[in-house]
Formats: structure tokens, sequence, C-alpha cells
């Protein structure tokens, strides 16, 4: 097996100290590379990157006829959301109007990613809830489809409850591919998660941009979920994350999420590409270099965008006396 | 340039989630290769894992003599500290007996490392001290450098104070080369780090584990130091950390010791090995199985230790919910 390109490194100082391999793929939604480096086909865990995908189940079930989810609550369904007020907010009004509570969410509790929400909480002695876990919004969607399909909520992260197999059956649909048992591990928060082709992943996010070889409810479905995302960019991450920087920035041009483990998904819509990157080592900052390399050279930024992906293409290393002493940089191929 | 090898990897549910890259070798004082993987010729920033090669110039510059550094001070010296109780009252001990207060400290200020000193500084509503500094001890010696040398104690991290100068030769004696302004970079505690090949580092904590190849002050400081940092694991780490529980188990024989961004350096006393290893993409988890593995395999482990070392070179990988998922494990070459 080859070794991945070098597509990130720190400098500290006048020397390199890290370096980050990582494959890319962006495609159009009838499989054309538009550009790619690494090992594309080698299977990898899409994590939190292709919550918008899994999502998709919430139409498939017809829970959004049943239940009405707002576009902010379709947001917070594609999130990993930074437990500040609003994603509580939104998910505790979801979860509200299900007649279910943040017991009935299996993702388990971890303190908010927002540093404010954080001190917020220690501020008040209060422990996090599952409210606060950066999945509950796609959590309270996936409640909302075992609800709709009339089976029960309890165990609804487990791989053969019915829910996780209507999320399996709409990722598969969406990449074009069989999800394989011999390919599977456990996400973060307690549901599956299935190994797949960079590859398949980037042509699924060119599809659900263009609705190009979906059936009419995974078209109409992918567009309300990407109008969310892209409406509500502060739903989808938080306060300063790259996710939500760059759909500010872009305006509904493009999806971009982040997945655990240097994961890095989205579609440039207007141009109805799909791209899908890992970084192998499993480092975020890195991963955040490398997408926004992606987006500098493939999205066709105007000034202020590039702004924006600037700050994550090239990142201060600073050290404990907040001194700039080197960078993680991207580094093209 | 050809890739290091994979040496750890992610393993969740049956896949492969990340892989780490690295290079490693052991060797003897004369620089004999006992075993090696990946090209350990390249320079690598050794970080916090040379403290013991640069806590020498406490020995050159007459610093011990005048002021008399306990066991425990010396094995501060050699520290990457987490901040309980034993480290701060061992800090504040050797700063008080040279006449200066945490306020001379320069490394900047972190909270503690531990999680049980973090909380009971938040519960006291308290900031942290540059005490709490993991490089606290090794400053404090530098401190005492400054003191012993005559000259002002006030900016003794830069490069041309003649305490980094001082460090910087007692570094070049041991390893036996020249360090680089072209490989320069500055460290988290803001002292300047000099990149050089793993190789050298190896080479040097043979030679300081031996005494052979060093003038008779570098031998008997070297010992000392050892000596220090094997009597007193629990100065040179912390609870639960791997520095600390190797040389608990080794009780004398291994001196190992962590740094920054995935390097580890150590010696194997008994057999007068010295041994260097850097993790590619920084990532402290995986250089610790790595290290785990190299010891295993080299540092001829009864059945105690090697019980110590096989929980970093398998480390359970958990979910938010506290559920094993996959591991990290070490990949012998």
């Amino acid at each position: 097996m080859d070794a991945n390109p070098i597509l990130a490194e720190v400098v500290r100082g006048n020397w390199v100290e890290n370096r980050h391999r990582g494959a890319f793929i962006v495609v159009d939604a009838d499989g054309g590379v538009i550009a790619a480096a690494g090992d594309v086909e080698r299977p990898v865990f899409p994590r939190s990157a292709i919550k918008s995908m899994q999502a998709l189940a919430i139409f498939d079930r017809h829970a959004s006829e049943r239940f009405h989810h707002t576009q902010e609550e379709l947001a917070l369904a594609c999130a990993s959301h930074h437990g500040e007020d609003a994603h509580v907010a939104g998910v505790s009004q979801l979860l509200a109007r299900l007649g279910l509570s943040e017991r009935d969410l299996e993702c388990g509790a971890h303190m908010p990613t927002n540093a404010k929400a954080r001190a917020a909480l220690r501020a008040r002695g209060a422990e996090p809830s599952p409210l606060h876990n950066n999945c509950s919004g796609k959590h309270s969607g996936m409640l909302s489809v075992a609800l709709a399909m009339g089976v029960p909520t309890a165990g609804y992260v487990e791989r053969e409850h019915d829910v996780q197999r209507a999320v399996r059956a709409a990722v598969e649909a969406v990449i074009g591919e069989e999800l394989r048992e011999d390919r599977c591990g456990t996400d973060g928060c307690s549901i599956p998660t299935w190994a797949a082709p960079l590859r398949a992943f980037a042509r699924g996010f060119a599809r659900m941009a263009t609705g190009q070889g979906l059936d009419r409810t995974h078209a109409a479905g992918a567009a309300a979920l990407f109008d969310a995302a892209t409406s509500h960019p502060h739903l989808v991450a938080g306060t300063g994350h790259i996710d939500t920087l760059v759909m500010e920035a872009f305006e509904g041009r493009v999806m971009q999420k982040g997945g655990a483990e240097g994961v890095q998904c989205g579609a440039i819509r207007d141009k109805g590409w799909g791209y899908a990157l890992k970084c192998d080592d499993g480092n975020m900052a890195a991963s955040q270099a490398m997408v926004a390399a992606l987006l500098l050279a493939h999205a066709g930024p105007d000034a202020r965008q590039r702004a924006v992906l600037e700050q994550f293409a090239r990142q201060p290393l600073k050290n404990v006396r907040g001194t700039v002493v080197g960078e993680m940089r991207a580094i093209s191929t």
C-alpha cells in the first residue's frame, strides 16, 4: 500500500515538526473526477461528516410530514453542535414536540464544545446533559423517525434497530454502494458508522447537491437539508468553527461538514460537485487546513471567502505565553 | 523522501480508522544499532523528551554545588509534571531557596495536566500560575544556573541568554553534534528547541546511561539525574502517566521521558542502551503505544513490567457513554 501524500505540515521556527498525510476527491454527480490525491478507494469511517445523509431517513420515513421539522431543527439534525444556548434550545424544542425529553437520547453526555457554554455550566455547578452532546440534534431527528415508523424509541442507536436500518438504507441509496458488515464500527454517540471509499461519499454529496441519481424523496430531502444547513450555519457547528464560518461566507454555495478523526465532506452546490477528505492520522486541525486548501482551489472563493479559508489553510501555532512560534499549513498537491 | 513505516493504528469496530507513522532507534553508547525503523537521520524537535540532557547545565555551571539540589528537585528539573501538590511544592521549595518566586518563571501559566488538580484549582476559583506549568521544575533549575553563573535571571528563556547557551552546550556535548540555527524553534515554555536526528538523541541517552564518551562532570551529572528521575517517577510526570508507571515498574532500569508532539526518549540503563522515537504526526497516544512496543521488545520486561507496557501498547478506545469501541495499538516492525 503506497503512502498517501503529505497534505499538511506543522512548522515550528524554521523546521517542520509534524507531517499529516491524507487523501481527498472532488467529483461531480456522474462520478467525474475534478481533483483527487491519495487513495480514495480505501474505505474510511465518515463519522459526523455525513450527518446530512443520515438525516434523509427523516424524509424517507415521513417523519417530516408528521412532525413538520423546522429549518432550524433540520440544521441541528445535520450538526455537530457546540452546546451553546441556541443549540440546546433547538433540540429541546423538537424533543418537546415529539413528546420526548433528553432522557430518551442515547448519545451520552459530554461537556459543551463551546468554551463559554462550558464555563457557564461549571459556574452553575451543573453537569452536562445529553442535550449538550454535539450529536443531540441528529439523535432527536432519529427519535422522530422512530415515532413516525411506529417502533419503540428505546435502543434506536443499535445497529439492528429499525431506525438505524432506515439510516443505513438512506446512506446506501445516496452513495450508490452497500455498506458492509465487515467495515463497521460504533461512533462516539453510539450509533453505527460504516467505512466506505472517499470517492463514494464525495459522489453522494454531489448527488445531494444536484438531486441527480436520487429518487424524488431523497432529492427533495437533500435540498431541504442543504438549505437548512447553509441557512443556519451556526446551528450546524458553533461560534468560530470552520463549518459555520465557511457556510456563512459562501451564503448557500457551499455545504461543509467535519467529522471526527480528520474527515471533511461537503458540496460546492452551484457547481454540482461533492468532496470528501480524510487525514490519515485523524488530526482535526490538519484536516481543516486540507479542506480549506481544497475549497480555495475548487470553490471559486471571492476575497471575503478566501480570507475565511486562509485562516484555516495556515493556522498560527502559539506557545503557552501566546507567542506565535510556528504554523499548521496545508500543502498543495 | 520515503514515508516512515506505520508504527501504530487505531481500529474502530472491525476496520482501521487512523494510521500513525514514525521512526525509532535503539543504540548503544558507541552508536551500535540494536533496532531501528524509519528515517532516524531526519532532524526532529526533541521537545521535553531531553529535559534530563538540558538539566546537565546545572552541573556544568556549578549550580548543584552552590544550591545543593535535592534528588526531588533534580527529578523535577527533568519533568513534565502534572501540577499536582507534590510538584508545585517541590518547585516552590527550590525557588524559595534560590531567593526567587514564581514571578521569576518565564514559562507562562497553564492549567494543571492532572484532572484532580485542575478541579481543585477551579473549586478555589483560582487561576493557574507558572508553578502549574509542566515545565516549572526545568525552569527553576535554569534559574539556579543563572544565579550560579552570576548573570541576570531576566530573559533566561531567550536563545542568546547565557543560560540557554549553557543548556545548548550541554546537549551538544552529550549528543556529540552541533545544534544548528537553521533547525531551531521555540518550545511551548518559550525556551529554544533544536531539531537533530533521532540517532543522535538516542546515542546521547546511551552515553548518559553509561557515562561513556562524556567528561567527568557530565557523567556524574547524568548519573545523578537518571537516579533522581528513576527514584522519583511521580515527580517526572504524574499520576497514571506512562513515564511514571514505566519508571516505577522498572525500578531504576529504565529512564523514560515523553516530549510534546509524539517524541519519546530514554535509556535502558542496565543494557547501556539509549532510544529515541517520534510519531510523524505528533500524536501523543500513538507515540506512547510505539514506545511501549519498543520497551516490550528491548527492555527485557518481567511479567509486571510487561503488564504496564501492554496497557499502552494497546489502549482501549471508548465512546461518550464509556463503551469500548476499538483500540489504539502498536504495530511491530
